[in-house]
C-alpha cells in the first residue's frame, strides 16, 4: 500500500484516521476526497486549520475556547453572571447552546472524576470554580454533568465542596427524553421522572 | 452556537463536515479533538495537508495518485507491463493492492457510464485506454469494475471498444465472497458462483 499511494498519502490516512469518527477505511476515502477536492477542500480545510492553530485558545475564565480570551461567553453583557453552569467538556458547553437552554456564564471542568482512568480533582477545573462560587454575584450553580456514575460521583464532590459558599447548587432534571415513549426508557429513568414530576 | 463558538471553529466544522463519513455532530466532534490536540494532530494534518496540495499529482499515463508522475506503479520495473487492470476509481486500485491481487499496470478511467447522472465516455478515460490497449506489449485488459449495472455497462461498453485491440479482455470472478455464507447470499451470485465453478 504504501508503495503504491505513496508516503505523503499514507501519512495524511494515518493522521485523519486519529479524528473521531473516522476508521482506517474512512480516513482512506476521506484523504482521496480531500486529494481530489484539493482546491476546494483540502486547501481551505488546511488554512482554516492554521487560523484556528494560532487564534483559538481557552478561556482562563471558564474553559471555554474561543478566538478570544476570555471567550464570547464570559464577555457577553447580556448574560447572567449570578448563575453559572458546570460542564464537564466544551462538548456540553455547545450541545447546551444549541439547546438554547443557557442564559448564564459557563464552567468547563475538562472532564470528570474518574478514579478508573486516574483522574483526580487536581486534573480537573475544580479550584477555580470554587472561587468563582464564592464571587458576591454568584448565586447558583447549575451542575450540567452527565447522569453517568463518573459524572454524578463529580457533581457530589463539588456540591460537597460549595457547601461553604452562598450559592444555589442545582443539577439537571431526569426525566422522559422529548420525544420518547414510556415503553423504552429504563426503570431508572421512569422512576426518576415521575419522582420529578411537575404540574401540567 | 456561532456566536459561542467563534467564526473560526465554525469554519472548521464546516470544512470537516464536507469530509465523507464525517456528519454535523461528528465534525463537531472531530474539531474539538483536533482543538484539543492542537500541537500533537492539527498542526501535523494542516502540514500534511499542504504537502500533499504540493506535491500530489494525477499520474498522466493511469491516472492513478501520487507524488511523482508517471506514478510508481507505472515506474515499477518488477511489474508486468502487459497486463492492465481497468479501475473506476483511485479507492479501487487502492483495494486491489492491498489485497496483493494485481501485478500489472493499471489504469483508472475516473467514474463509470451513467446517463443519469449525465456521465458519458467523454468524461471517462476510455480513449487513453484504447490506446494503451493497442501498444504492442499489452496482451491481456482486465475489468474490475464494480458488479453494479453502471458498473457492467461501462465493462460492455470498454468491451465493444476494444474489438479491434489485439488483447484478450477479462473480467473479475462473480461469486462467493471469502468468508461468506450460503445462506445469506443473494441468487443471482449464488447462481454465477455455480457457473463458475472450478477444479478443487
Amino acid at each position: 500500500m504504501a508503495s503504491v499511494a505513496g508516503p505523503e498519502i499514507e501519512r495524511l490516512i494515518q493522521l485523519l484516521a486519529r479524528l473521531p469518527g473516522l476508521g482506517p477505511r474512512s480516513a482512506r476515502r476521506a484523504a482521496l476526497h480531500l486529494i481530489k477536492k484539493r482546491e476546494a477542500l483540502m486547501a481551505p480545510l488546511a488554512a482554516a486549520m492554521q487560523v484556528a492553530i494560532s487564534k483559538i485558545q481557552v478561556c482562563k475564565t471558564c474553559g471555554n475556547i474561543d478566538s478570544q480570551n476570555p471567550c464570547t461567553v464570559c464577555t457577553d453583557a447580556r448574560r447572567d453572571p449570578s448563575i453559572i453552569t458546570v460542564v464537564a467538556d466544551v462538548s456540553d458547553l455547545w450541545a447546551l447552546e444549541r439547546a438554547h437552554a443557557v442564559n448564564g456564564l459557563y464552567h468547563v471542568l475538562g472532564g470528570t472524576l474518574s478514579p478508573l482512568d486516574g483522574v483526580g480533582p487536581q486534573d480537573l477545573a475544580i479550584d477555580s470554580l470554587v472561587s468563582r462560587a464564592h464571587q458576591p454575584q454568584v448565586t447558583e450553580v447549575i451542575l450540567a454533568l452527565n447522569a453517568t456514575v463518573d459524572g454524578q460521583t463529580t457533581a457530589h464532590y463539588i456540591t460537597d465542596l460549595l457547601q461553604d459558599a452562598d450559592v444555589k447548587v442545582t443539577r439537571l432534571a431526569h426525566g422522559v427524553p422529548v420525544g420518547g415513549e414510556l415503553d423504552y426508557l429504563d426503570e431508572g429513568t421512569l422512576a426518576a421522572a415521575m419522582r420529578q414530576r411537575t404540574l401540567f
